[in-house]
């Protein structure tokens, strides 16, 4: 989960120091040959830039707007994951009937509850193209951890365990007819919920679209200092690179809400959200917190999660 | 519930006096520098504010939308919790026939219901991290409180003792299979809602970009004076100071809508639509509405809940 | 239902001719000042307004927007009460098998119809804080009209007559398990949508943003004829009169949309809506349109419902 | 459904062309008099229509965004029914099990997927307020079409028809409890689908909001000549009339956008779909598709239906 | 799925070269005529292509967003056809319980399942009017495949196929009566994203929408030049390809994200997404992926598909 902080300046600007510096260098160079070389310069009427900014104003907004979709539709699937194991692990709870405490219902219930953790775990890794093994050693039994060793995608084999065990559930009558339709039902919207990050994942945003606002970025920045110069003398180059460094951050943060499981500080925290899932289902299993293994990893990268750029 | 009043202008104003205070001092300064110091102020023409003024309008157009969006959906998370209150003691009401009015089945009656109300006051505490004691004193067993007591998330194990409940009402014959399966639905609803409340409340709105916006209306402020007091003279101060409170305004408002759940008083109105459920819900368990309790209750935060900024 | 018609232009005009008067009077008043007593005026240059007219401009669009979308679904809610309705009425008609012309199930399916109609007059009232009792009169039997007389919430103590019938039904054998979870899940769509009815009536759209948008009018509308006198003349008073007309006009149409249950000609004509939805059911059941009650109450209201400002 | 063909160029204009007469002759007449007569006209500035065509723009995009929804949910409507009809045809024909080739089972399945088709047709006419008597007497048997000849809802008449056939499917036990529910879920989307067209159909836009952008757009246009005179002379004429004209364009087509059922060449396919759906039930039914029906009513419109205008 | 790569600026400027082209020349004859043959030109004031570029650039933000939708609803589509498909082989291989390793039961697994697959591949080619043979032969039985060989819709085929083989199931009792229904459920599923496909296909986006854009753009770029010369000389011919291309470019993005199945580069990649899913049904039926089936396909294509303009 993302904490709340006052973000650093230096953190805002270094995204884009780069493109500044080379800004400043460019003004100066531009006030530089103007004012000492005499050199007569363009004269550029202040209506251009206008226009442009208009323009480039609404297509970015067309853009964030597109962009904050897919990460706010990127998270809601993730809140969908929290929710639907929560209703998982109260149906394996509340629909194997073990009042009188049978200790092999008892065990099915925490190897499936187990097992849920490790999904969403799995799905959090693969997403990010990167391996879930820590997390599948933990959760899962050996022999199930091996038979999905080899698969090139584990959700969809842990899924198809969950829907084996839901069978098994009702050959044994622990669970009703209309119990597994329901639990099944539920791993329907597992199922929704992962194509759902697969697709985000998978579907560039339109190329050429980001291609050509950026080039009319580009283009309305070498502009800006013509059109300035008159106006503010030496003042125009922090105003040139006041106004451009605006349009850079709103673009690189288009850019970077777009693609929410690139394994990048800005993604949706599907790793703390995975843990959440643990904390909670643990919960459920009446089971204690493994505090040693959490506390930890939480610091890991607690410094990396602060901002969404 | 909001209630419908003019807003008395001071309660606006009161919002952005800081800001206010601080403009009408600059551009007082500008003023005073320009006019009676001589000293020759930067010309800005007026084309550079209408640039800015226009790009930070489309800004805080997609930024108040989006924080809109949030506060809609957190009203509406609130609203299906409302719905599926009511469902769900139709359901208790209904599918559990006491009508020989066998006093064990009224008590489960009474005892879920009740629940239910206790769920949704500590849900609306959970999300403000606030304590739901008094509630749950109030409407729980001394028994089920104190094995929530403990609990780090107290409305996801009442959800968890819901269920228990409706195992115990199939075994026992009360609800057939089918009705088990229905009200389960309804507890799958529930969690939905809970989950959707907890991604609004623990998702930042992207941060930079909330930053960036107001860089550049302090930007857009600061440049305003140099523009308006050519054309103004000494009128430029009022307005300098009208136009940026406008777009303070909006800003501010943009931030109290994006986060629904912080104990301000422009919050989702979760203590009073909790009051309402229980109610509702009271009607339906034909008991006496508790009119003492729940007077004083309203009375105390009844200046506060006024206004939406 | 709306009808469609020429909207005469008075009507129009007369909802904003206070303001249209103040500000013939305000403009003519600077004319004569500014020529016939040649008192210099501030000159305001043209690209100011063109600033506020732009931000008001997107403001304004916002607003509409998210008024309009209350009140689409507003309307979209009511629409989903007349397919529910009709879905209710269809499944009452069509489990309870009475082929064989049982007087008993006869009576209990116009009951729970007839219910279902009284329970969209009485929702269409509750919203506007009005009395349902002539239609309750006419459709519900006495005793049941007496057992609600009193409640703080008619449609909901309906809804719990409509859940107690479902339940006689299944002890009765008249419907099978299915179909009573079946229809209860009919009853929650019309739980759904009687909340999210009141959501909308008892969620205030925010204040400050319609407060802070009607300042910013009045202020554009100030400055107008300042920067158009130059160029007209005398006739910048009715150029003032139309442009400022405009804004007004847009403002007052959100502040319509955005209330749809308060008893005014533009409101969601729920009272409209509950008459077919009576017309249809009464069609399902077979019964005679009762001519001599529904004529003359169309005829009633027929001259204000024309409009949707 | 529509066809791709190029829009001839006259198609287009055909649309606008008494505006465009007008048009034409006011800037003439304008031209005239300013430059033969030398009558000193007013002259306004450029600005005035620059802030007029950015607002009327921006609540032209509004207005068009809400008739391209309106339009679009129409067409989704329709689509749902497609599915839903295939669905239920899919559904008549594999839950019912008349593999041993039962000829009142196949009797009986014709019947309803017939009837289906006719409830297609019934709709689409019913939505243009038209009588759909040829494709019932086509679809229908003679007894059912005389008993839905007097209702004022045939739709909601066949649907009835449609679920008395369930139940008395479900009482000769050729369908189960189950599959009876879930075909009866299939009747409800169907009449969701019915309501949300006759939701559009009878909703009017806000009428005062088209009515005063029309009025905005003439005024803008009654003023574009002064502005353009000055610089253009004699090309001012074709100038004004090609700007306008394009603001009159987008207007018609929101305006056509909007009411999608009202018997326009730009109307929601529905016929086509309608008899698309008869092509596809037919195929399930393996019956032989009626060309000599089919084939000359597709031409009969096929001129009519090539533009959304 | 979409490979991301860097765009060579050769491709995007390939798409708009033509139009690059005739631009410069055209620039250039007005340049050489201004300059060289001292004709006195029209000259524009610069706020004319300013007022055109606002409303261009509202209504290209419009259509932009309305072609993205389309866009994203046919992959949103297509993701839960993946989702759906996943599901129907979770269902079929958990509720057919062949523990025991029954032939017959396998069989069946296996036809089902394959049958899934070649419905997506035969859903793929129908969309784009192609012949899905080669799929159809690998995957279908021979007798199922001249089943469907002369029907117009064969997906639709398939999918009666399917229903009749859940009516077997349960007829031999391998499912029972609420599986039958559940899986049902998920036909009924499939038929929505075939519909929704088929709807997105037949739809053109209003043509004189489209086409009322296009004027407009070509008309400010003719304007562009007269505008420009007197500030940039002959710099104004790459100022006028320059930003008339931008407008060009966003104007054929939204062309080409409007029609997603035209067997473009640019479509939604269903060949790809079939294949995926063939993989993993495939893994789900624990077979042998078919090397040397899959890789050759995709390297056939994979110069095409990187971009989506």
């Amino acid at each position: 989960m993302l904490l709340k902080k006052n973000v650093p300046v230096s953190y805002v600007l270094g995204k884009i120091k780069v493109e500044m510096a080379l800004l400043a260098l460019y003004s100066t160079t531009v006030y530089v040959v103007h004012t000492y070389y005499h050199i007569p310069l363009v004269s550029i009427p202040v209506a251009v830039p206008s226009i442009l900014g208009t323009v480039i104003s609404l297509l970015l907004a067309f853009r964030s707007n597109q962009a904050y979709n897919r990460w706010w539709e990127a998270r809601t699937l993730w809140g969908a994951i929290v929710n639907d194991s929560r209703s998982f692990a109260r149906q394996v709870l509340s629909f194997i009937d073990n009042t009188y405490d049978d200790a092999d219902k008892k065990a099915m219930k925490e190897r499936m509850i187990k097992r849920q953790m490790a999904w969403c775990h799995s799905l959090s890794q693969h997403l990010r193209g990167q391996s879930a093994q820590p997390e599948l050693k933990r959760l899962l039994s050996d022999e199930e951890r091996q038979s999905v060793a080899d698969v090139h995608h584990i959700p969809l084999a842990l899924m198809e365990h969950h829907a084996n065990d839901l069978r098994l559930l009702q050959r044994m009558n622990w669970i009703n007819d209309y119990q597994q339709v329901a639990m099944d039902d539920t791993l329907t919207r597992f199922s929704n919920s992962m194509g759902g990050c697969e697709r985000i994942k998978n579907t560039v945003f339109p190329v050429t679209y980001s291609f050509y606002i950026h080039i009319m970025v580009l283009f309305f920045v070498m502009l800006l200092p013509y059109t300035l110069i008159e106006f503010f003398g030496v003042f125009q180059i922090p105003l040139v690179v006041a106004i451009s460094s605006s349009f850079f951050l709103i673009e690189k943060m288009a850019i970077h809400l777009q693609d929410p499981f690139e394994n990048k500080p800005t993604d949706t925290p599907t790793t703390t959200i995975s843990r959440n899932i643990e904390r909670d289902l643990k919960m459920l299993l009446k089971d204690e917190s493994p505090a040693e293994v959490d506390r930890p990893a939480i610091t890991v990268n607690s410094t990396s999660v602060y901002y969404v750029l």
